[in-house]
């Protein structure tokens, strides 16, 4: 069993932005970039949390992101907020535009945020819980590097495009899911090749497009989408929303950073808030409660609701403090020297 | 092989309209209707082709829908359209509500109409691609009857629960597709028991949850949503949206139509439009036009793209007309008797 530290969200915190201020970031970027890593690691979502500064900072070395880029906030439509991050990390852009996204999700009853020119590397559900935490409904998606074939296709084209969504329950946990469109995440194939483990054979296909289970052909292959052709039209969907609508690249126009400073990872980002006060007027509350009704009965057909880990998690750290693998820690402390 | 009938256009829009006349529907519901079946027709979508009239009129006889039903019009909010279709068929509501859902989405850049106390029985892509054809991104959801159970759980309790979506492509016909969100259509499990033929055991379960290849004992368990829990969250997502957040009923609240006239079948159905024109201004057409490289992409790998046959059926019907079973035509004129 390998050693682990506990850490307190203080300590997790102050250790995020140690690392970040040290590596270039600007405070606010330090602190945007620590509220989503601390969130995730708060909810053992170990792939998002702090284990992501590592990638953080080498896509910072790499020459790739701005570090200090402030993002500029633009009042594009009675419904419509953008924003250019200007080649800095998306958090800060998202927390940046925000205020004015609820404002306007509020007075109109539903608004979008559009994110440009943004790295993107963080779990979509904190962005979301923002929004439900508000009492608003919120929507997020984002296309990433194209690693997923289109069903029927034999090539990489469209990215693992992520889906978020968060519905807000009064005095409760919020209704919400953060999902990958591709079969499964690509950290899963990896984690298949590093343990020598096969991999099952529609999880992706080889260079060549036929189905592999040996989790280095399928790296260099395309992965598939979930659910056959309905996952890679809600695949296409996401693409074309976080991409051309808002003004921003397609999956297979983004690059991985690389140390020569070439690829660029760059790419946009969708928010939407629907505000139910503005669609129900007096009559929202009635109907958020009634919601509950579609929750009780999955859970009582001994169905599971999405997060539902997720917030036992939360508890368990507000209890006890985080776990993390002593080595995390001792790279992690490496990155501040 | 069955006796088949060719209709025109114009032959089958004056069936479609006799048969609903005949049968109570006010001229504006007859032709609302018209239009949704025999663009299914032409498209040759037979589901939702001519063969939907006979369950229209079987509703309306069985007492459930007003076919007189004039819809409410309510400028609930700058962004939002609510449409009360007093026990109607949803799609004169639509017609009705959609020129103030384009304007308000050309102004605000995104807007959505709730569509409540409808019945719905049609495909939703005529919908989104009357929202593509004015050079908007339309997005539409319904819930339907509690078919489905929730991945993880055992019985109906989600509808089929449809998504569609539609892209406007300059000069070219949109990207659209329109899928249910259960892992088939009902339907496809119906035809199978009729033929006798078993059906694959991941499509639905039986009365005590267990996997099923027995079409029979899956129509009274309960059919699996597509792409396991991330499909299932999907379909929870539009119970949620086209029900509590527009003040309507959730999928297991609704019930069949039923010769007693006690099933109430009624719900909402959301509809949502963006605007290219908003977010980006004169941009637009470029970032539409460059969305063409990822369809482009996608048919240059062998894929194809979700409604290409059916636009492929469009041509043939333009130029050949529309090919009908002899027993279907025969059938909707007795209906006129």
């Amino acid at each position: 069993m390998s050693e682990t530290v506990l850490l307190s969200l203080e300590e997790a915190r102050s250790l995020s932005l140690t690392v970040l201020q040290h590596n270039g970031f600007s405070p606010a970027h330090a602190e945007a970039i620590t509220r989503s890593v601390v969130a995730a690691q708060r909810d053992e979502c170990h792939s998002h949390g702090l284990y992501r500064l590592i990638g953080c900072v080498e896509t910072a070395r790499n020459g790739g992101m701005d570090t200090q880029a402030l993002p500029l906030l633009h009042d594009q439509a009675p419904g419509v907020v953008r924003i250019d991050a200007q080649r800095g990390c998306s958090l800060l852009a998202f927390e940046t535009g925000l205020p004015m996204l609820i404002d306007k999700a509020r007075r109109q009853g539903l608004a979008a945020m559009a994110i440009n020119r943004c790295f993107h590397f963080s779990a979509l559900w904190p962005e979301v819980e923002a929004i439900s935490s508000q009492g608003l409904i919120g929507i997020a998606m984002t296309p990433t590097h194209p690693f997923v074939a289109p069903a029927g296709g034999t090539r990489p084209l469209l990215g693992t495009n992520p889906l978020a969504f968060s519905w807000p329950r009064p005095g409760g946990t919020p209704y919400t899911f953060d999902f990958a469109t591709s079969e499964v995440a690509r950290g899963e194939i990896e984690l298949h090749r590093r343990a020598g483990e096969s991999i099952p054979s529609h999880w992706a296909m080889d260079a060549q497009g036929e189905p592999t289970t040996d989790p280095t052909a399928a790296l260099s292959g395309a992965m598939r989408t979930f659910g056959g052709h309905k996952g890679s039209a809600l695949s296409t969907m996401i693409e074309l929303l976080a991409g051309p609508l808002i003004g921003d690249v397609l999956g297979h126009e983004t690059a991985p950073a690389n140390i020569e400073g070439t690829g660029k990872p760059l790419h946009g980002e969708l928010v939407i808030a629907l505000c139910p006060q503005a669609f129900l007027g007096s009559d929202a509350d009635y109907h958020l409660r009634h919601a509950d009704t579609l929750f009780d009965n999955i859970l009582e057909q001994g169905a599971r609701l999405p997060s539902q880990r997720r917030f036992e998690a939360r508890e368990r750290t507000r209890r006890y403090g985080m776990s993390l693998p002593k080595a995390l820690v001792d790279e992690l402390n490496t990155l501040t020297n």
